[in-house]
């Protein structure tokens, strides 16, 4: 089990992408998006897992993750997937020695961009990169795991 | 992916005992009971794994099943299990050339015993041992996912 300390902002500019060191291709569907436990099959690239994540707490949650063979990704998404399928590329940006993760949805918000930085405690200091707006931490809106669901 | 076909009966009476091969203490949870994505954390002894299984259709039902280590399995079940843990005894039972697996639950159903024979196909023939009863196949109630959950 690993521990995840993130907070989430939307995104006002593209001056991400002259920083970035990589860009994969995500795409990612929900066995599971009960809030006390989701499990999400994500295809990154040519590699594939099942993640298990527990409630947040806070900033803080629980996530659970193992590889998977990419034909049984592919399966799940097809066979078993509750909701929209998402599609997005997300870049790697380096920026004041953290690693921010900017994710532009193609499907089924297209056009969202939001960015996460990972923490190693929840009262950690960073600096903000200037492609950085609102922050949306925390806010159900904004979880992958009701992205295009009916409210 | 395998794909499963199973054939579920009650058991009345005992006589699995004598001709078991093996018995295995299981103790299992659901991070999903969507009947759509069923997900489920077993411990197998001093195995773990992370299961999921697709709608039944007829008697068949896609299944993929992943070894993860015992703690991850211990802590999943712990914190993000949703509804009732099961605790069961699984017996091994061969009979007349087909694998029987008897299994005693001690919860949340005590009492309760059920036995399933896996099949190559859904018209497969194969004999009744004398510790069979009433077939459930199908039958929700006996769903390892639903025992012990509010209706």
């Amino acid at each position: 089990m690993s521990k995840e300390i993130e907070r989430k902002f939307l995104v006002v500019n593209q001056s991400y992408k002259s920083i970035a060191t990589s860009c994969d291709h995500i795409v990612q569907g929900y066995l599971s998006r009960n809030v006390d436990a989701t499990v999400r099959v994500r295809l990154r690239n040519d590699k594939s897992f099942l993640t298990v994540k527990g409630r947040n707490h806070g900033i803080e949650r629980d996530e659970w993750e193992y590889a998977i063979p990419l034909d049984d990704a592919r399966s799940m998404l097809q066979r078993l997937v509750d909701g929209p399928v998402i599609d997005k590329q997300r870049y790697i940006v380096p920026y004041s020695g953290k690693v921010w993760e900017v994710d532009e949805f193609s499907s089924p918000d297209a056009g969202l961009v939001v960015a996460e930085v990972e923490l190693s405690s929840v009262d950690e200091e960073f600096d903000i990169p200037p492609f950085i707006g609102e922050e949306v931490t925390g806010d159900p809106r904004y979880y992958n795991s009701m992205l295009g669901v009916k409210k």
